[in-house]
């Protein structure tokens, strides 16, 4: 009996962001078919996808295999892992297995985006359960989050591992390291192929601990005189923990600000994952009455977003939290390509209000989730696997960390650099090929209610229309004699300064009267005033709006 | 007879890029009224400026008075000191200063933008020459540009000393170090007012020497068997002379692809600035002719800016350099905020094509030409001001430096932050004041062959409608009964995807109709029909378009 197995990336690799991958199983029996996913993440928009809420993946290929797809392994509680599920479930509405606080941070996601009736069950993070064809196991990694965990899939033709996002940390928060010994049981037992977190593949040496960060929170509060006010994601449970216990070790308490952040940690603490005296915690407006020196505010911002907590304090936007002389305020993350200029507006912002600042510059004030190289070729040298395929990163990662593999003996022809859409097909002699582009996974956009409703087109016209504006002439014109009835009207937004363009909108009227005198009533007339438009604007100007004419005929 | 000096930031200072200071002698004698400026930057555009090429400073102050304006002391050839100067030379057509590779680089830069009859006057790099009230000294600064200076003015009540951009590199490639004898006997003399360069200040101890960029070619050199392919600003001329240095002694030939950095070489061969035997250089069809071994090319990139050589080779779009597996490409660079997205997809792309990449991230490809805390300290030291002003910064870089200076005993009052049209007004009893917002200094946009025409409005319109388009109905009402007598005709970009939004048209055309046949043929027709299809739409989608309904009345 033939049997393969096809690991298909949907999302993440290629890219940092929006992660899913499916595991395909098939053999001569139909009815042994069966597709497993792990993960469903979403990602910010890129720069050009102008107007875009958010990118998720193309599930296009899940839904033609509905019967097939047996759950959602998801492998820890960061956006890029779960932010599609509100998305996605109410369309493949299948089971997902979590561990206990993954679990959680899905509950509230999916509360607050109104989606009811997901099946989560709820797993350790050392579980083993048969899913159809696929035994499924997971192990511990440590990461910026706790219970994170990475995914092996042992199916009739072999063992895929999924390190999940993962670091090498010897002194995580939460005290939980990356299980070895489960990585080397799987090593010793075999596994047929290793997909791992790239992320960094372009840092050499060993990542940071998250320890780190006990020592700088430690050298801030020692200095700081007013009030502390630490901005990192909502979703990074251990930088909270870390923030917790320093201002317990300082005699301050904590005021957390911000629903996503409330929401999370309510729900960490509820579930054993935040470890905090219940008496540490005060509201807002309790914080306003004790002195500076004994508080501390929790809240986003870190990527300085302008919704954020942080963003809003700093432009004096923020209802309970007012900032004022003698505040330090350690900004806990770094940047993600693409939020520089967002991040150095709100620090400068928080400058002017004369705040202490604390950033990633000049102070330890945050350490990768991710492993650097040394760590990487420790989970390829635990593992073992025949075949290797890096994912979570950009192409360069990618391809930094093939040449790990490579430099670790792996020959180029067992490595698999693969893009979304790519399908790795293996089959029962342990060989292995790649079927390009195979699967559609573009990138599906959500734009209001919209999911996937905006393609190229929309965003070529948005892309023209932030360039330059639009410039549309409105006229009507006899059907029989060709003469101008009305108009020509002018209505142009984003292209001139209108008060002070009059002589140009003038210019443009001459240009529609002549072109439609001269055009002898034939059918081509709105082409030719769009062409004449164009040439006469570009030329007046050097800008291109997009014009585009409306002729009626009465 | 009372005297004041002012000194008016007019770019430069809460931001980076854009430089331009004016200083402004009055006394009791009108005559003697006197403005002296000190460079005429420009700045690429920020996020929020869509569709704008670039920006430029005010100079309706100087226009103003243009009759008091003696000239413009140019520091360094940089986009950032200098790029201002063919869109306002036409406009205020005074003198300009400047040393002998910093004139060759206006000469190029106003050529190209066809500005003709400047009236430039070439300095030694110490100089000293009197205009009007003025006694200019210039002094030398190393940067990543050779020539550069710095600027002191002494006027009736003392000395004011502009820094330039600098660092003090103990090893320049060019050899010439920043001039600390000038330095101390300036600050021996009394200096009233020091301006200094804040750009690292949030950089702890000494910027590298430019000479570590030597060591790194020679690694990259030795290991690379084929092309190899540098990328940096083509005004960073020392970095140049570094590729040609380390091309020479590993018996490569160079390649300059490019037409901008072709310019500045040539010009900076000629004056004596590029240290280059001419047998060196070949030309591109050349180098497809021999040995990958025994070529390098230097081009643009290092921003991975669309219209770059570099970004063109890693889209294959090149007309003269086609990448192929064996290139080393270096992206001798680091990334101006905002552009990191750009350079991760030239990355990326470059990747792709299977070339070796080495980039900041982990290997020492670029070091900054700007002081670090350490050195901006021995500036003060050295020049000993009574009053310290910050400039050339973001907000945040000038609070840190100011408080570099309290470090070094300077009292607050003794220190001046300020912003673009602040102006700090010094007596003769050596008494220092800030004028906060005297003068006008908004950003000038440039677009197309418009300066200044476009502002707030036009870019709000861009942001609207590349966030969500615009919807226009057209239609035509009998003037008498108020029915349509034609339309309403929709026309919709960056919105929907048209073909797939029939029924959303067909809703549209139906709000419309009702909307009109309720009117009762009132004169607020237009309003109504606003705010109710935006309704409409809203709902319908979570999207708010620019809503346009243009009524004709016939």
């Amino acid at each position: 009996m033939s049997k393969t197995l096809r690991i298909i990336p949907l999302g993440g690799v290629g890219e940092i962001g929006k992660n899913m991958t499916a595991l395909e199983y098939r053999d001569d029996l139909d009815a042994n078919d069966a597709i497993l996913i792990i993960d469903a993440g979403m990602m910010f928009p890129e720069a050009h996808m102008l107007g875009v809420d958010l990118v998720i993946p193309d599930i296009a290929y899940l839904l033609e295999n509905r019967a097939k797809v047996l759950g959602i392994v998801i492998t820890h509680g960061h956006e890029d892992h779960i932010g599609a599920l509100p998305y996605i479930l109410p369309r493949l509405n299948v089971p997902l297995y979590a561990t206990r606080l993954t679990a959680g941070l899905i509950q509230v996601k999916l509360k607050l985006n109104k989606v009811r009736d997901a099946n989560i069950e709820v797993i350790p993070d050392r579980a083993a359960f048969q899913l159809g064809p696929f035994l499924v196991e997971t192990f511990h990694v440590s990461h910026s989050i706790p219970d994170g965990v990475g995914v092996a899939v042992t199916t009739p033709i072999g063992t895929v591992v999924h390190s999940g996002d993962f670091k090498l940390d010897p002194n995580p928060v939460d005290g939980a390291m990356t299980d070895f010994a489960k990585l080397a049981e799987l090593g010793a037992r075999g596994v047929l192929a290793l997909l791992s977190d790239s992320t960094n593949a372009d840092s050499p040496g060993h990542t940071p601990s998250e320890h780190v960060i006990a020592d700088t929170f430690a050298r801030v509060f020692a200095l700081a005189e007013g009030r502390i006010i630490i901005a990192t994601f909502a979703s990074n449970i251990s930088r909270i923990q870390q923030a917790l216990d320093a201002a317990a070790r300082f005699n301050r308490k904590v005021c957390i600000v911000g629903r996503s952040m409330q929401d999370n940690v309510r729900m960490a603490v509820e579930l054993g994952y935040l470890n905090a005296d219940p008496q540490q915690f005060i509201r807002a407006d309790e914080a306003e009455h004790i002195t500076s020196s004994q508080v501390v505010i929790v809240c986003t911002g870190g990527q300085g977003e302008p919704t954020s907590a942080l963003a809003k304090m700093a432009n004096r936007e923020h209802k309970q939290v007012t900032l004022r002389p003698g505040d330090t305020i350690i900004l806990s993350a770094s940047a993600i390509p693409g939020n520089e200029e967002m991040i150095n507006k709100t620090l400068n912002n928080l400058f002017r209000e004369g705040a202490t600042v604390y950033y990633d510059r000049f102070l330890d004030v945050h350490v990768s989730g991710h492993a650097s190289q040394e760590e990487q070729k420790w989970m390829i040298n635990l593992v073992r696997p025949k075949f290797f395929i890096p994912v979570h990163g950009e192409y360069r990662h990618l391809v930094m960390h093939a040449r790990l593999a490579q430099e670790l003996g792996y020959r180029r022809e067992n490595i698999f650099i693969v893009e979304n859409g790519d399908v790795v097909e293996l089959d029962d002699h342990t060989r292995g090929r790649v079927l390009r582009q195979e699967v559609s996974a573009t990138d599906v956009l959500v734009d209001g209610i919209g999911i996937g409703d905006i393609g190229n087109v929309v965003l070529r016209d948005r892309h023209h229309l932030a360039q330059d504006g639009f410039f549309i002439a409105v006229l009507g014109i006899n059907m029989r004699t060709g003469e101008i009835v009305f108009g020509p009207e002018i209505e142009t937004r984003g292209f001139v300064y209108e008060p002070e363009a009059e002589s140009l909108l003038e210019g443009a009227k001459q240009v529609i009267r002549q072109a439609t005198a001269a055009s002898a009533h034939d059918m081509g007339l709105s082409a030719t005033l769009k062409q004449e438009l164009s040439a006469y604007l570009y030329k007046t100007t050097r800008r291109r709006p997009m014009v585009i004419p409306v002729v009626t005929e009465l």
